[in-house]
């Protein structure tokens, strides 16, 4: 997304896009906060707000008046630089301001917003807003993850939408091979978030990775055969997680009767066999590899991979587990100012995924784009991707 | 309450109250469960619901037709031998079904119930209705109670009411004597619960407990005096509380520029000095107890001086703490099935409090009603009344 | 024990048996915890010599000298009035100070106490010293008890003592009754420690208790009825600890290959059915006597029961679970001083055993002694005996 | 090391050395375990001869009988493939065998590994006896790391050697250039651990490594200047580590009475400014980085700067933190067999090391080694070198 012209006329649509999709959820629903790292809908609402608010309208806008001073602490995530953020955990006790009060919160900070890009900022303003487009664009779909998670804890089986849309079969791919040489990766794209650059050189050696995803079919195949109970497969702290939190399927795979179900936005489904497996953890993505006699590939790889066999790297069904830690590039740098705390202090025992999923918003994704989760965390939309060596 | 007239008379009224209480909330209200002892209002009027389908409906009125399936593990508390309850700090997942389901729902088994009585059951269904009755008033007391809790993790302070009766000062009293004697305590009405009975003799030596309890002023006398620090006032466990836990006063007050509030169901008032000390533990009552030179009442001590000296132990101020660990008396008897789950299993280190609150429903309490909490519990609305050996 | 002349010749003969516990143990056994509620050996030998230093000789002893500066904290068990304890869990870190400073340490002790009763000090000093030698006492059996439960962690099944004594087989008795009545309990005994006193009247309502102990074969059948899984028998807060610790068969038996061992210091030995089932919770004492139709019995129920049917209540061979909680009598006064934390601080959430084990040094027990551990403690050397209300 | 000639001349020798560094302990101290991640010496010197027993001898040599059964699940640390190893954290329960019998097991299993070397194996075996004596020197460094822990929770100070060597003064280096290239990293060698191979291209982007490690002058600074306090110098991970563990210093670094001092093997000195700093975590190296206005090397930098500049790159100061995840190189392969437990399956939340310690045997050490441990790991003898990006 380029400054200016771009995010005048982005900004109502991806603001109007939020809403759209907590349109089918009741005030009720979206005060749900069922883990410490997943946040209420109604706080998603909020936060977003918040950040034009704090980051850019507070400092940008002459005269300025908050909207609920209290809220400058209740919806700071984790900027310790701008206050003390109220305790993440505790979300879920926000019954009040209600949601209307919420809506009544966007629309005075949307109105402010309107005036300030009337009054053509400076550039870094313009890039502030592009960032906070972005951000609100990462929190749509930390909604639907949370949502789903939160409601996956309801033994009714809530649905989100009744047609919720399914994912499209995977066809049976085959490895595509990358040949030794020095690539570049990242970008320097003022637009892309700050850990995905700078570009640079990288070299690697030969290996292959797969043109399509693991489907459920193939996973179910490494639960018969007593995947998660054989620990060759398994990191040693992937296999103590197994064990200690009792896990036997990927997430949200209910086994009822005899027969496997998966549990979705869009209810309770018998599970397709053909359909990429999702809702799994690195754990599990890294064992299912090496039960198929491959490995993950290194997010370099998986990039390089993107660029040279694009057709077969949609980046809108699933986020895939790398073999890689998140880290900074060399040459990284931070933005300044409170934006400085937007990714970096966070590369820590993280996995980088790439990709994207059907529930990424358009146009939000990009072939250098870095996600990043725990090895155990499951409630993303994650999917697994193959590689192997050529040595 | 005696059965039948009385129980007709009553249902419909004491269903009415607790819809009463719930009145000034929002549905995003009555969802919340910040900590696992604490349940979501709605969870609490689809419970005291539950109770009447599951315990009187489905056995006494043939034919009677369930409103849905699972809301029989869902609205199980704690009935093991009526299914497999749904996990108690698991509720506030219950976003759906809605509150309006849940007041569908109310009013669905009120019907039902309406017509049980027209049918004029068996004694037995009269008992267990008038059980059911208590079981919802004690209830109303937990709506308040929980509530009370959920919103004091909201910075904001909510306001549930903002004319919330005060609680009127208490008079500064003086101790009164019991003389050494045989007494008996308990009853044998089958309206009490099981565990209030059966009526037996105790023998008590000499000793005097206070005509007031403690207020709020001479409790912030303790804590001038460094009594939170002072290890010499306090039980081990309560010490090792006290020290982890950073236990500086009682739940609800606040410090705030230099002065005192409480936060309570009014909103954030100035602490008022003359009224009695409210949300301590079993721990700072104890140890306020060793400091002031006294110690707290064992229970037999508590309900003999109340009958003895009635005017000075309202039940509608704050339960009391007393020293008695809450313990089958000789010859209890669980009531028989489902019932026998009722008090009984709880009986492992929790104190007895007597007495009543302003919150607890007017007729619910009486002198042998045996309230119980554990040890470092602040959230009910305890109070501390004082004694004195005198030998 | 009596002042004076009695300390005078027991101190000699009371911390030789201490060592003579130890004695087939290496000093590599002697600095075992395995968890922190057990203390390593060797503390318990510097435990119990500090009580003479600090509580005795450090005061009473014109010109003492301190054996060790660092020793006073080192070895202060829980005195919040002496000093700053040692955290009890970090206790076997003390590798240092070697076993044999530690008996040097016990043996500059001796000789300093056998020069101050020498000058015959005052009364109050001989009466600390009584405490002094109870209170090792007490940790002689602490010794065996804590060094049961080390070894029980190690699966080589250490033996302490080949032919340690066995339980004699208990003969299967009868209920026997007691009259309703006005009956005193407790005792002014000086020697006592200050929580049996003083001595003062209960009512009991008419009660019997069994003249025997459940046995091994009694509680086999309890096991063999699926009691473990039987919620009906449990308290609640017993049915979840069972739930989560898979809590099966008592502390120390072993089932292999299709038969049942026990494991006691004298090694692994197949189970004897007749012998008194020992080391269980309150928790399952309490599931037992529902199962077998009765109840526990109150701690002044067994006292009055113990002074009535003397020959019943042999004082070693287990200690007995009451249904009663730790709490104080009417009137009690702990002891001035650092003395008063010795008791009184610990009456919260524990129940009171009553009787004595084979471990128990002889003469230290007697019909008023009140023993008491938290309800799921299974590693004291605890019984069972049942009782049955008369009405 | 190469195998045969080299292994036979070295067996003696480096089984000889583990037992020079436990010659000034004593039995008491040989068992001891103050966190689940350190284990007793005791088992550090039986758990080095399974190794040779278990992974060697039961396979290599026709007859050979074991010397104690229940040693194979006892001293197995990890290898889920040949049995069920004893519960980790248990270890301090294993007072029994005594130290004399684990002495009398190295005995017996050296001899028969003489007998093993002279019959000459096969070339695989010799490879086995390779890999075991390399793990023996492992574990010697683990001894001192775990018994420096064990000892530091003694408020005793324990001393290991009252002359204990000390660490030599840094002198202050500069920062070192590395073109941007193609450089080839790790080793093919086979006596290299798996993970230090294949020997595979990276590209570097231009980068300067420090020539001498961060003092503890330059780290005090640090500390001045507030740095634990200062969230923006911390990774998110890290500062909540510091809050929750109040982390203030360096581990063993100790304030008393005004001045600072460090515990170490030598017991308690007084702090030398100029040494390099040393038992900090990747958390406090990192925030110690940014605060110097520098970065962490990645792994692949150091082992190029240490392969252009070897003279600053000594192998037996400190471990050196890297900003590398532990990854398997591209092409990485396991070990086959019980051996792939190695080292593969502990890839996940750990950073890699560079570099060696002078607790490190000479000659175990090399520039492709690998060491590894978690984020907030201290009690390995870990030190800080400072890189800068040059573009």
């Amino acid at each position: 997304m380029g400054p200016k012209s771009v995010v005048r006329d982005y900004y109502h649509r991806i603001r109007q896009n939020t809403l759209d999709i907590v349109a089918p959820l009741t005030a009720e629903d979206m005060n749900l906060q069922m883990m410490p790292k997943v946040s209420p809908p109604k706080w998603h609402l909020a936060h977003t707000t918040w950040f034009f608010e704090k980051l850019i309208l507070s400092g940008a806008q002459e005269g300025y008046e908050v909207f609920c001073e209290p809220y400058h602490d209740l919806f700071n995530s984790y900027y310790q630089s701008l206050g003390r953020p109220f305790a993440r955990d505790q979300r879920g006790a926000l019954s009040r301001p209600f949601l209307k009060d919420v809506l009544r919160y966007r629309q005075y900070v949307d109105e402010a917003m309107a005036e300030l890009m009337a009054a053509d900022p400076k550039e870094e303003v313009w890039e502030a807003m592009a960032l906070g487009l972005a951000h609100e664009e990462q929190h749509q779909e930390l909604l639907y993850m949370d949502l789903l998670y939160n409601f996956s804890r309801n033994p009714l089986h809530p649905v989100y939408q009744e047609d919720y849309p399914e994912l499209a079969d995977e066809e049976k791919g085959s490895f595509m091979d990358i040949k030794p040489d020095v690539y570049s990766i990242g970008t320097d794209d003022k637009d892309a978030y700050d850990c995905e650059g700078p570009r640079h050189r990288v070299f690697l050696e030969p290996v292959a990775l797969s043109s399509s995803l693991v489907s459920n079919g193939d996973y179910l195949e490494f639960m018969q055969s007593k995947g998660y109970e054989r620990s060759e497969f398994w990191l040693a702290k992937g296999f103590d997680w197994v064990q200690r939190d009792e896990i036997k399927a990927p997430l949200y795979w209910r086994f009822i009767d005899g027969d496997w179900y998966e549990y979705h936005l869009g209810g309770l489904k018998p599970l397709q066999m053909s359909q990429p497996v999702r809702h799994v953890s690195f754990f599990e993505a890294d064992a299912y590899a090496r039960f198929a006699g491959a490995r993950l590939p290194k997010e370099a790889e998986w990039e390089v991979f993107a660029r040279l066999y694009s057709k077969f790297c949609p980046l809108d069904r699933l986020w895939q587990w790398t073999l890689s830690s998140y880290e900074p590039y060399p040459g990284f740098k931070k933005r300044p100012g409170a934006f400085s705390e937007y990714n970096g202090k966070f590369m820590c025992d993280q996995y980088v995924l790439r990709g994207g999923a059907k529930e990424t918003p358009k146009g939000h994704t990009r072939l250098s784009y870095r996600n990043y989760f725990e090895a155990q965390d499951r409630w993303p939309f994650t999917g697994i991707r193959l590689a192997r060596d050529l040595v």
